[in-house]
């Protein structure tokens, strides 16, 4: 009963690779999950999108749609490829907005978090979905952001080793489920 | 014999929907690409870029990637979806930009043509990808511009019907067929 | 006393020019304002941002700074200089940001327009400013987007002339004082 | 006589500060210029931009734009005020492409350098600043970039102290006179 009241969150991982450093930023927001909440992360690989394949969805799709619509908010861990975000999370937001007058995203809160193994973090990547965000009208917040740079030091076999990141994601999931339980 | 001094162009039409506006732009490039020049349109249904495949490709990544090393330049016809390119667009660059050190864009010389249903005609994902060029080193110029808006009206049947739309597309290549010879 | 209540909006408009299409914006936003709330145009014509002089703040700064303050959303129309917001608004807005810990937009509710005599309506600085935004961190929101093109149709002796603009700037101020209210 | 062929480059430092880490990136690009080269600071304390204006233009800005004009190259320390560029450096840029048809930037190769005291190093306005030079047609490269993060430990009493962040300017400068030059 108590778990029916809880903020779901769904989780969009934009990398494919096993060891993925979001993957693991991921992990760990599902770990360090508040209590009032839990976090479900989807599964994006997904076909790619075609718009004439929209009004007869692949059911790998359906099932992304419906997760997204049942959930009270998105989390975003997005890579940064080649200083933007990967075209697999893009794929997975392309099919979520879509059939026009469907957008799965519509209104639901959402935040970001990035690695990289280079000095910006993925921050090109959090604000060219930012402008995403405004087209799919989610609602974003402004802090914190976590933008986590070096990441080969502070993420090792898929955890988050580094105490500062950690209270980082865990500041964001918090930011994140105090909205969606506005 | 005069054929082998052709400029190369590869294309990229960055949407699979059948009569996709952004295909009927690349279309028209083709059908008034300059003597010197030839396009030559790659196919970019491909797998999910996975960086854990990226030192064992797929064959359809493959060639993809020996198609964009053997052309002299890139053209991309790129739609917008939800305020920035195509994630089917963005999956074959990152695939093309893989694996570390062999980045089949590198240095070639590219141009942007966008046609949208709404008023700004892919601006917004012109941008983005600019800044996508930063990173993969490519040679990308300032003029022409080619944002087509209201694309349902000058485009039909897989065919762009209107004139000044087909001059500023013939326009935009021999900028970048110049750019390619020199 | 029911003035009292009225929610305070303050307006800044990004051009100096004296027949600035923007300035027309401002004006119609100005004159079609919903009568539980009144705008007031701030004026922008600062000196240069000096960090050196933040804690000894010129007066009009001061001025300019109290307005924002007093404030319950910022409204603002942007012309776009060279693919981006102007720099006498920018400067204005480096004056409201400092100095460090004294914020004057801190959380305040935001919304923009912009006017240009091309066919993008100032869309590029209106992402530009919702990046500024989210350091800012104020509050803006998805829609509507107002965006007009062809500038030199729509507004004539200062006056917007065309109906669907006026409704368009209707609909963002009314966005903006429901987001103020709340 | 063979002063007469050096590349001349104007350098554009976009903040007043007299402590200003993005002056310092400037002296030392000065310092260290290439023999070939030189570079002069230009003073950007200019009126605010204003159209009416431009066609009797205030004598700093005759002299700004006439610099620029006879310039090979622009060099730009840019800080990073707010997410963007300074309004400051926005406003000299403005002066710069006015009026319509003079537009003193037209074809200049450009490279930007940026400190920041936070981990970004200016990152962002880098790229705003980036769209800019598509307007400005101006000729920006892609390699190197130069942000320099935790300005604070790499540059004191005005001088950079970081023997690596004097390399990465050097080579910058170095890029930007070998465009120049061609």
């Amino acid at each position: 009963m108590e778990k029916k009241n809880k903020i779901k969150i769904i989780g969009l991982a934009g990398s494919l690779r096993q060891d993925s450093f979001n993957k693991a930023l991921m992990q760990t927001a599902v770990e360090f999950c508040p209590k009032n909440a839990e976090i479900e992360v989807a599964d994006i690989n997904l076909p790619l999108f075609n718009q004439d394949m929209e009004n007869d969805l692949p059911e790998s799709v359906e099932i992304f749609k419906a997760k997204i619509e049942s959930a009270d908010a998105v989390l975003i861990a997005a890579p940064e490829y080649n200083y933007s975000f990967s075209g697999v999370l893009k794929n997975a937001i392309d099919w979520g907005s879509r059939p026009f007058g469907n957008n799965s995203f519509e209104n639901k809160p959402v935040a970001i978090m990035s690695a990289s193994i280079g000095m910006l973090g993925g921050a090109r990547a959090q604000y060219h979905l930012r402008q995403c965000f405004v087209f799919l009208n989610m609602r974003a917040f402004n802090r914190p952001e976590v933008m986590v740079p070096f990441a080969a030091e502070k993420i090792q076999d898929g955890k988050v080793v580094d105490e500062k990141t950690r209270e980082k994601i865990i500041e964001l999931v918090e930011a994140l489920v105090e909205m969606a339980g506005v």
